[in-house]
Formats: C-alpha cells, sequence, structure tokens
C-alpha cells in the first residue's frame, strides 16, 4: 500500500533529520517500524539523496553501526518574519541551521507590495551571497495577524491595512518557485521555541504567548501547533478584559486586552507618568528623545523608578488575568512568555505567576511551568519561519509528491 | 511486533463496533490495512468472541460479503453520572444502547460515601433487573468537578465537600469488579453529543458548554476530547469576567463567570424581579411554590414576562462575552450549548450568538455553527459515562490486557 510506504518513508526520514547521528537499531525503536523495512526505507532515503552517513557508532559486539543524517547540503529554505515595524529574512540549511540573516525596518501598514518587494530584495541578496547553487527548497513566512493556514491568506488582519486576502504564497511561490506556507508570527515563535528548547519540546500541552505591541497566543498539543477550524487559533489580543473599561481599541472594539496590556499602551501610559513628573526617570527620557517607547518603562523600573514599577506590575496583573483564564480552559504543561515582555522579565514574570495562580483553577496550575523565551527575540520568528518550511516540505504529504516526480535534482517539486 | 498486531486488532474492532453491519471490503478501505491482514483480525476478533456475523450484503458479482457487528451482548457497561442534586445510573449493551435507566434526588455535598452508596445500590438493583448473566465490563463516572483523568482522583473540587481526593475508581473497581473511568461531567456530556450526533461528530474542533447551575465546558480535537495536562481542560466557571463586579463565588474569588451568569444566579435575579414586583409571572410563581427555580424564568419569559426575558438576555451577554474569548482563543467548527440552558434556548440562542460574532475574531466567526445540543439533557451524560467506558475499555491498551489474558469469559480483566 503506497500510503503505509511513504509514511514509512517519511517516518524515518523525519526521525534521521530530527535526531542527527541515529544509527539504524535506533531507528527501528524510535519509528516502530520491523528492522528490515527501516533498513529498506533508509536504502530508499539515500538513493534519492535525501540522507547520508555520519560515521559510525562505537561497536556493542557485532558490526558498528552506520550513524545517518539529513544531506542537509542539498537545499536551503527561506524564513520571511514580517513583523509591525520590522522585517527579518534568514536562510538556513535543511537541518534548520541559520546560514544568514538581514533586517529591515518596514511598516506593516505600508501594504503587502511593498513589504514584500523589500523582503523578495533582501533574499535574493541573501541567496546571491549564500546559497551558492543549492535551489530554495521552501519558504515559510510569518505575519503579524490572522492567517487562514490552508490557503496562506491573511484574513482581515485588524492593523494591516491592505493585506486582507493578498496572495502571500501564490507570490512568493511564483518568484522563487518554491512551495510556500505563511502563518500567524505568534505560531511561528512558537515553533521556534519547540526547536530550539528541550524541555518546550518535551511538555505535550504548551502555551505561547507572545506580548509586545501586539498580544496573541499559540497553541501546541502533544508537541504539534494547534491552529484551530481556520488557523486563527490564538488569537487572544482583543478579547474583552474585566479591567478593560471603555478604552477604544484600533480593531474598533471597547476593552481589549491589547487596547489595555499591549505594548502602545504602556508607551501612553509612560508618557504620562513622565508628562505629570511622576516618574522622574521616564520624564528624562521623554525630554531627552522625544518619545516614551515600550521598552523606556522597563529602563525605568531597571533604575529604581517606583512609578515605572508600579506600571509595569499593573499591565502584568492585566495579561495575567486573562492568561489565567486561558490556563483554566486549556490546561497547559507549561506557559511560554515571549515577545517585548522578555525585555522586562524581572518586573513582570513573579507577577504574572501570582495571577495566575490565585485566578485560575488549583488543578490546572499545579504542576504547570510559567517561564519567558529563552529564544532571542531577533530570532525567534525566523527560526520558526524556517522549521514550518522545513515541516511542510517534510510532511509526508509533500514526501509523496516529491517521491513520486521523481526529482533527482535534489528539489522538491513547487507546490 | 506485537504493538502492529494489537493496534490492527483494535483498529479492525473499532471499525466494526462504531459501522455496525460493515464488510470485509468496507474494513479495508476505512482502516487502511491489506485485505489479508484484516482477514486476519477479523478471523482472530471471532475466534475471541468479539464480533460476529450479521447476515450478507447484496453480492457485486463476485461471493456476497458478510456483515459484521460487535457481540454486544457479550456483558455490560455502567453509566454513573452524579449531577449536583441528581444521580443517574445507566446500564447499556456493549455498543452503548442504553438497556434500562434510574434516576435519584442527591445532594453532592453530602459527599462520596453517600452518593457512591447510593449509586451502588442503584446500580445492583439494575444489574439484577436487567443484566442478566451478562458481567459488568467497565463503568464510566462523570463528576461535577475537576477530575484528573489518569488517576480519576476529584481534585479541590470547588463545590463538592468530601470529595477531594475520594478514590472513586477504587472503590467502584472493587466493588464491581470491573474497571473504572472518571471524568468530569461536561467532558461526558460532549462525548454524549459525539456520539449522538453525527454533525457533531463530524466537526474536527467543537466546543460544548454546558451552562446551567454550573458553567462548564469541554474541548474535542480531531473528534477526540481534549482533557489538558491535569484532566481539568474546560473547566471555565470559575473565570473572571468583565461584568462579573464584586461578586463572591462560591468558590471564593470575585466575578467569576458562573456567580454572574449561572443557574443560581439567575434564580436570585428572577427572585428580585418577583419581590419587587417587576416581574408579575414570577411573582406570581413565587407566591404559590415559595421559590424560584432556574427554570422558573425561562417560564416566565415563555409566557411573554419583559423583566424575564430581559433577565434572560442580561445572562446571556455575559455567557457570550465568554463564550467569545474561547472561540477566538480556540477557533472550533462548532460550539453546541448543553445543560439547562438548553431549555431556555428560544429566549438566549440569538443573543449568544449575536455577541460571539460582534466580539469574537471575524476568521474564528466566519462558518462558526453555533447550536443547542440535541440529546435530552437527562440523558446527555449517562450516554457520555456509558461511552467513556465503552471506548476506555476497547482502546488499544486495553484489548491489549485482554487478549494476554486470554479470557475465554468474554470479559476483559479488571483495571
Amino acid at each position: 500500500m503506497p500510503s503505509e510506504r511513504i509514511n514509512g518513508l517519511a517516518a524515518v526520514l523525519d526521525a534521521v533529520r530530527t535526531h542527527r547521528g541515529v544509527t539504524q537499531p535506533r531507528l527501528v525503536e524510535q519509528v516502530g517500524l520491523g528492522r528490515s523495512v527501516v533498513a529498506q526505507r533508509v536504502a530508499e532515503l539515500e538513493a534519492a539523496g535525501l540522507i547520508e552517513g555520519d560515521g559510525l557508532d562505537p561497536s556493542s559486539g557485532g558490526r558498528a553501526p552506520r550513524r545517518l543524517r539529513l544531506r542537509s547540503g542539498n537545499g536551503v529554505v527561506l524564513g520571511v518574519d514580517v513583523a509591525v515595524t520590522e522585517l527579518v529574512v534568514g536562510l538556513a540549511d535543511l537541518a534548520g541551521g541559520i546560514l544568514a540573516k538581514r533586517q529591515r525596518h518596514i511598516d506593516v501598514a505600508d501594504g503587502p507590495e511593498r513589504v514584500l518587494a523589500t523582503a523578495e530584495a533582501v533574499a535574493d541578496e541573501l541567496i546571491a551571497t549564500v546559497a551558492g547553487d543549492r535551489p530554495v527548497w521552501a519558504i515559510g513566512v510569518g505575519l503579524p495577524g490572522p492567517v487562514e493556514f490552508r490557503t496562506g491568506l491573511p484574513v482581515a488582519p485588524p492593523i494591516m491595512p491592505g493585506w486582507d486576502g493578498y496572495p502571500v504564497r501564490g507570490r512568493l511561490a511564483a518568484r522563487f518557485r518554491a512551495p510556500v506556507w505563511v502563518d500567524n508570527d505568534v505560531n511561528l515563535m512558537a515553533l521556534g521555541e519547540l526547536r530550539s528548547d528541550p524541555a518546550a519540546a518535551a511538555a505535550g500541552h504548551l502555551l505561547y504567548v507572545r506580548a509586545g505591541i501586539g498580544i496573541g497566543a499559540a497553541i501546541v498539543m502533544d508537541g504539534r501547533l494547534y491552529r484551530g477550524a481556520k488557523g486563527s487559533a490564538g488569537d487572544i489580543g482583543h478579547v474583552a478584559i474585566p479591567e478593560g473599561g471603555d478604552a477604544v481599541c484600533r480593531c474598533g472594539n471597547l476593552g481589549c486586552l491589547e487596547a489595555a496590556a499591549g505594548g502602545l499602551a504602556l508607551a501612553r501610559e509612560g508618557r504620562l507618568l513622565a508628562e505629570t513628573g511622576l516618574s522622574p526617570v521616564l520624564a528624562g527620557i521623554l525630554a531627552e528623545s522625544g518619545t516614551i517607547l515600550p521598552f523606556d518603562v522597563t529602563t525605568a523600573a531597571e533604575k529604581g523608578d517606583r512609578a515605572a514599577r508600579a506600571l509595569l506590575q499593573r499591565t502584568s496583573t492585566l495579561l495575567g488575568g486573562t492568561l489565567a483564564t486561558l490556563v483554566s480552559f486549556y490546561n497547559p504543561d507549561v506557559l511560554i512568555l515571549g515577545g517585548g515582555i522578555v525585555r522586562a522579565k524581572a518586573h513582570v514574570l513573579a507577577t504574572i505567576r501570582e495571577v495566575i495562580y490565585r485566578r485560575a483553577l488549583p488543578l490546572a496550575t499545579r504542576d504547570l511551568r510559567i517561564d519567558a523565551s529563552s529564544v532571542p527575540e531577533e530570532l525567534s520568528g525566523v527560526t520558526g519561519a524556517v522549521h514550518l518550511a522545513l515541516d511542510e516540505v517534510f510532511a509526508p504529504g509533500s514526501l509523496e509528491d516529491w517521491l513520486a516526480a521523481g526529482s533527482p535534482s535534489g528539489r522538491p517539486p513547487a507546490a
């Protein structure tokens, strides 16, 4: 049966690519297929040029078993992380190792034509200088708004004028002649976390919450991203919160989490503290730079400014309240905080933990781990975009196409 | 490999038990194993007395294919649904058909000794009068509070004094010498819905919300219950809501959903409307019966009482607000409302839908179906308890034990 054969192939390939140096005896344990089947699949994957030997393991009596690894130099993948004011493009090998990355200031509100043209130009530069003759196998893209994952289309993104329904996938696929997957940036940050932090990967049920200018969550279930019926799962920036009051959010609704606890609210409140003189440190920053950024509040708190500390505490109490609801509802093993908030973790983590432990169901918090992300903020989105591309291009369905096409070039067929 | 063999067996058995009258050619399609493997598994299951022939399908040229079915009369399963003021015990065959059920008024606050003694007495009665010589294969139990599914222990249930950590599973397993699984009652209502409503079963991601005296949710993902890290997923009765104010909940916290939108709040507000004369119909009910039950508010609304209608609308606005948050977060295909609220659906469904469509992310509500449960309220818990027992006793792990024990009695080994 072809589907079983392909599944066996995909399973063996997946085990080799995620456990570099694995041997055939260990593959038998991991994949749960028989020895002869595994040997056959390994031979097929070697013949297709997808995997190769990587030296020998010490013998445990008989013949020393051969270590295997992905031929990660067969091609490259592109990761494109579009944030609200920044674009990061990374080029990685097939094992997910970032070979080079470039950053550009953008404004996502300039619309898809301008932003994607910049991304394409940066990608061209990276390919020309780093990829050599290695073809682009796949592209992963993260956007700061809701994306229908199946089609790769942004759908009614509240802060991205011009992006609604824009064919991001079609444009980049035609430009680079490679399959493209598009996802919400928070999902990709969570994926980056999973692939970079063994403890996060080991947790069955993970909730990743990115708090910065935007607030969003990603849901990981049994080690895999859960995207929901339409791909919008985790979109919590605009839920109504008890302390939301009548503040009008940029989405048009009242009392949204983001309007009360997002980075813009933090900056606005920080500016008030500066202007009223309640925060001497923030007043100094405002006098010097003419503006207050969210990060300035953290800087002031670090310098011992009491008003700035109280503001951070209030913001984390608001965020913690919504997270307590989600912890009660979803009952994760691990809650990871990412985004701009990580820079303020010394001032916010204890408050967030305290609110969640007080407000969520005791059974849901019993062994719950709450931590800040360990992936550097500027890398997490692009790392996730690269891993999205790799996970999808090596998924059983894609692999099936690849092998059916019998491509001898070491390159999968364009989606 | 034994695990593959058992998985094949379990898959074939599962297909036969969930598709009565299935033939071997159709099993091949459904299970995704080869013809000869399926034929072998069918023979093994017949030899073990688990399945049997069920007549012949019309021939499509060759030999007419034999229909297969579970030998559902080999044994019985017990379903025990413990609600706050009511206990339902049902006895079902191995296909989940309820053979008989009995209902008793209880008070869950009387503690596990009294409540379970009542359940045992009722079960004894049912077994003596209905089971004949069929052994009890398994027992499913639903409790109105958080349950750690792995151990079957209630954990710090807010409204069940004396139940915290009580060994429900151990007690019933010893008493009936059968394996026991215990779960939150809302999870079981959702399971009952899934097994009774083909449209619900076909939805990949379902959110089932029970609103009555208690408010809780169950999460269905890819057709299976998601219970979370500890088994408490869906426990939303005590999340803080924007309109919760400073009302003290019976759980000890402030501003909980249940304290504002649960059945007790509805009855309390209804009583106020009666006492102040704002609701003539409720005033009449209070004068006659001396009390106002949640359902009385629905009755008054049905008689055209404007204050009662406004109260129901306010309650459904509060509930809808929390559901909008969960819809944004979880992005289900289908949201099913169950519990006491179903009796008021003519008055609440439109408001709940309106709040969710207005407040949740557009992408999350685009094809969302929101409906009231189609399973009669008094049956949904016990139906779910029966199906929990069946799903678990026929799961690959249990089946493995069963076959290893080589039990000739048609009875699985006690857990």
